[in-house]
């Protein structure tokens, strides 16, 4: 399986990033759409854009955070190109292996399935608000692609997708490749340490655990039949697991509060052409 | 095999390219790389960087030309990227099969093989001036990877390159990679049609054709005991193939004018980050 990405200056990071950490997300952005299809990372290409006038000290930072990543999770850095740029963009290739006919995909969820998401949501969008804690600033920077989890589920899961766009809008995507619907319940929902408090309204809470995005946890349908040896997961691969919604024989995704009235957040989630 | 490349507006391209071209030599360009390692393509990836305010009619033609180089050299382009830029580019990665064993590489080249060269150079960095006819600048705009030459390659070459940046410097790269050095006779080097002609000077045609860049012919080491069954492929492909220099003990890329004497074009050959 291959999977491309691309993270560019104005777009996906600013000047508030660390060097290291706009390295580190250009892979791991990748190695998280490898996890989603339950893949073993084998190696990556980076193409470099740089822009004229651009600080090689800053660009060998960028490297050794590229660097920090393929080690972390065992992928080689192969190969790739080095451009002339109108600004700062590494666009990562990241190939992986995953045995005949275990490969996740979005399409295979069937109505029934249950939903479950790993880590928790709102972090990484929070981590892009002004005065945000360390701990979302670092969801935000340095994601933590699931590769684990995603190899672990392959064999379990009917479908799978991480939440890069936003749950609502990665739950769409799913849906419509599976021709199914599904619901999730916002009481369900794992959500970032002190999200809670930190909101500034109901709405505003919604808007960071539905269409958030950036997360990088994993999205599965998952067989009622084989829930338990999913959920024996969270303990081996010491990560929280948690059932956040079902499928459903309906059309499109749906978010549901406490009294089973339909969420309808503030944004659809990451707009790949907005900023 | 893998490979990457990225085309950006601006620097591989400019407002004189039809959008269909853009797309062509977007992945023309990585074909190319495969073709220096023998490869057989298999399927592409395209990262579509699109800056704010682009013309939806103008991205569909440039998928179009895409599309067309796709048809044309038998590539499904299997899926991709898309997110905002500030200006738009296609960094394109290639995958292609090899036999194991067969991948043609920079390395390998030994002293005493012949350098074989296919159909003509300085045609592309024609096209970049104003002026240039027809031809010339379909050379620039619409490169033909020599997928077909580097497959029957795989197994007689013993090292090989595509002539994307000039032929010194590439020449270079495969000697600097093989540990060897290589001569190169200007009288020997097949020209495109009418560049004695329409070059400046003797010293503008030997920078066009030394240091051009962008024709995307193949480079070639071939030992002589298989360089006829490598000529050979000049009738069978209809393509010409010419020997241009040897392989040599020494060091480095050097090309030489009728007396022997050696030439220093003006330029280096492409510079990545001179844009």
């Amino acid at each position: 399986v291959a999977t491309v990405d691309a993270v560019a200056e104005g777009v996906h990071f600013d000047g508030r990033f660390a060097p290291e950490d706009v390295g580190w997300k250009a892979l791991a952005v990748n190695l998280s759409d490898l996890a989603a299809m339950g893949a073993r990372p084998l190696w990556a290409l980076c193409a470099l854009a740089v822009p004229r006038g651009a600080d090689p000290a800053r660009l060998s930072r960028v490297g050794r955070g590229l660097a920090a990543c393929a080690r972390r999770f065992g992928v080689a850095l192969a190969g790739g190109n080095v451009s002339r740029g109108p600004a700062l963009s590494l666009t990562v290739t990241a190939l992986g292996a995953v045995s005949p006919g275990r490969a996740l995909r979005r399409r295979g969820a069937r109505p029934g399935d249950l939903l479950l998401l790993s880590g928790a949501l709102g972090g990484a969008a929070w981590g892009r608000r002004r005065g945000a804690p360390p701990e979302a600033l670092r969801r935000q920077r340095r994601p933590e692609p699931r590769l684990a989890l995603g190899r672990a589920l392959a064999g379990l899961a009917s479908a799978c997708i991480d939440v890069s766009d936003g749950l609502l809008q990665d739950l769409g995507h799913l849906c419509r490749a599976s021709g199914v619907g599904a619901e999730v319940w916002l009481e369900d929902l794992p959500l970032a340490a002190g999200l809670g408090e930190a909101a500034r309204s109901q709405a505003d809470l919604e808007a960071l655990a539905l269409a958030g995005g950036e997360d990088y946890e994993l999205l599965a349908a998952v067989p009622p039949g084989r829930l338990s040896r999913a959920l024996a997961l969270e303990r081996r691969l010491r990560l929280p697991l948690q059932v956040a919604g079902r499928i459903t024989s309906g059309r499109g995704a749906v978010a549901r509060g406490l009294r089973g009235e339909r969420l309808r957040p503030r944004g659809a989630g990451w707009d790949h052409l907005a900023s």
